[in-house]
């Protein structure tokens, strides 16, 4: 997507690319095989900050507080563990979750407050608070200014592949200084479009205020992390944070400013990006799957029906068996809750035309082996009925997603 | 659940049980196997009907015509093939559904408008008509008395078992003569708490007006048909349809009756047993999973709790898995909706208490292993929050599962 946009750039550094950020990723043996399991990110000064959670009833200790840390619109610090999510812990996990923030704090020295504290992993299970307080602290003093990399591998639990992005812009047309935003994301398994839906921490040196900062995170959000979906299942621990330092020195963005439009698509950008991976890496995929609808009457609608599409148990399981079942894909259509006339519908797996009218079309079987046997798969639906469209990223359910999923917590 | 009740008695026959139906399964070779696939089902005398249709956008065209014929509240003969699902197939679709109601009414001497159609099968195909009118005049000479287990053989797709099931009780208690209701269903893959939710065909002699027959179906079918979940997925054939004749000679039932609730607690308990023996025969399913949710404020948000549950593709997978991933259950319970208390909740898996009070249980890891390593597993929660309760039924995530339905089409 980035690719459309001269003035964007791909830049190396993932979360640590923009200025004034620094990182580390350490072994505090929260999980078994001596893997990197915690994150510290850092901004050299107190960033404006905007986050978005899991919906679910139920949230993590970690989620709690870090909604309560960030309701003053400001943070300077994100810690982050792997391998245990501090969920339905009761007090023991709020307590955990504030020992992370304060020893984070003090080992930084930073006030409490301006620290967000994410954890994710098995539920139900206490953090062994010794270890990660002692990582914490090994992180403070190993943060630096290339630490992006370990801090994303850090936050992995199924992921096969780190995640980390990032790209440089001008918000000025060209006028004043650049800006570079990047994110680190872990996805992989309970993905779903349900805002949060996994874990992801952004950083950018911007100068943008609150309300701007949080509105382009929910737009962006809403079109890239709310659009992949593994397995329909929305976690406890889902959060999406974003810092932004101001260090770059751009023309303050504020939702009305010329910048804003151009800040909010960055943002988009560098988050689809993230979120592709994220269905990828979808725990046991062998396919990746790109559901693009358009003709619709509204965004909303074209995305509801992509994203109900991406999450068909059967449309997964027929991709997986690369099996042309384009009757699947009209009939999740047709559950998603929009209304539209079927009838008008197009259908296309890669490009080749399934259907159309309100009927299946004879088409080549070769070709169709041949599109279904590759690696990312695109289905699209015209529906014909207005200008909108929505894009929904996903995979196929293989017996590998059964076989992870059904021996997780041994 | 009839077993609780003294005057219902379980009697053979499934859907012939009742008296004046008859019924046939032929094999027409709509399906390759040789295998029975059209089933006729013809009531002596003109009977009350009453239908729940799927709640899909895409609706196949038997279901179109099934609805338009059952406007008028009165039904004589049903007739399904499976094998090709007659959906999304445009006009001709249409004409190919008029077409079987045509040919059974002529076979069977009643009108056309008495005559419900259904399929089921892949989609996007054409029924081979000829074959289809053939076998319907076949099934025509063939029906019989004891033609029930016939006519629910030939309405399996993958199911692996036959499912029907018949109970008899006295809606008078015990003054009056006794009715009898019988049905079969089918099931498998494409099952889900969203109405209708597979195809069901259910007789009675009852005397009751089409009020009471429509109220009764639609109580019933919420605590069973649509409790039972095998992937989530919501098809476009689904119908459950009733037909009760009145041979019976009870004092007529109507929604203000005494014998009102007896009647529909007595199909309730049809239907339960028959989405019970979907659950055991999900696709690919190796265990039967029953959840029970209790305590709750009111018994909607009961079932939407226990239905969440019993979808979550990763409370399937850990079953499978024989895992006591008791966090997912929550975590499923959170995402479900459904306002409650995640603090007040208690969750049982079989005789097990895992988790209370916000917290997880030390649990004996051994009598999990024991609960899980069986066939049949009870999933419970109190969410001591109020006195309505709610059961829902599924089965785990097999390879099995990802096998059947990636290679269906083929």
């Amino acid at each position: 997507m980035s690719e459309e946009h001269k003035d964007w750039a791909a830049v190396p550094g993932g979360i640590t690319a923009p200025q004034g950020f620094k990182a580390a990723g350490v072994v505090a043996q929260v999980r078994k095989k001596g893997r990197r399991d915690l994150a510290l990110i850092c901004s050299e000064v107190p960033a404006v900050a905007a986050g978005l959670f899991t919906r679910n009833l139920v949230k993590a200790a970690p989620v709690i507080l870090s909604q309560e840390h960030l309701a003053g619109g400001r943070a300077q610090a994100i810690v982050v563990n792997s391998g245990i999510a501090n969920a339905y812990m009761g007090a023991q996990g709020m307590a955990d979750a504030r020992r992370m923030a304060s020893v984070t704090a003090e080992s930084l020295g930073v006030p409490v407050a301006d620290v967000v504290v994410a954890s994710t992993g098995v539920i139900g299970e206490p953090l062994p608070i010794a270890k990660i307080e002692k990582g914490i602290r090994d992180a403070a003093v190993n943060l630096t200014r290339d630490g992006g990399g370990d801090a994303a591998e850090a936050i992995m639990t199924t992921d096969t592949a780190l995640k980390e992005y990032a790209l440089r812009f001008n918000p000025d047309d060209g006028a004043g200084p650049a800006v570079t935003i990047g994110g680190i994301a872990k996805g992989s398994g309970m993905i779903h479009p349900n805002m949060a839906t996994m874990l992801s921490f952004l950083t950018t040196d911007a100068v943008i205020d609150r309300v701007a900062l949080d509105a382009a995170l929910r737009y962006a959000a809403d079109r890239s992390y709310n659009a992949v979906t593994i397995d329909g299942d929305t976690s406890t621990n889902d959060m999406v944070v974003i810092l932004a330092n101001g260090l770059a020195g751009n023309a303050p963005i504020t939702a009305d400013s010329a910048g804003f439009e151009a800040f909010r698509d960055a943002l988009k950008a560098v988050c689809v990006e993230l979120a592709k991976m994220i269905a990828h890496d979808g725990e046991g995929a062998t396919k990746y799957m790109e559901v693009q609808v358009r003709g619709a009457q509204n965004e909303q609608g074209a995305l509801q029906i992509a994203r109900t599409i991406a999450s068909s148990n059967l449309v997964k399981a027929a991709l997986f068996g690369e099996d042309a079942n384009w009757g699947r894909i009209i009939t999740a259509a047709g559950y998603s809750g929009v209304l539209f006339d079927p009838e008008r519908v197009t259908i296309w797996i890669g490009d080749l035309k399934m259907a159309d009218g309100g009927t299946g079309l004879d088409f080549d079987e070769e070709r169709a082996k041949e599109i279904l046997e590759g690696r990312e798969i695109e289905i699209s639906l015209d529906l014909h009925q207005g200008d909108a469209g929505g894009v929904a990223w996903g995979c196929d359910l293989s017996y590998d997603y059964v076989r992870i999923n059904a021996n997780y917590r041994t």
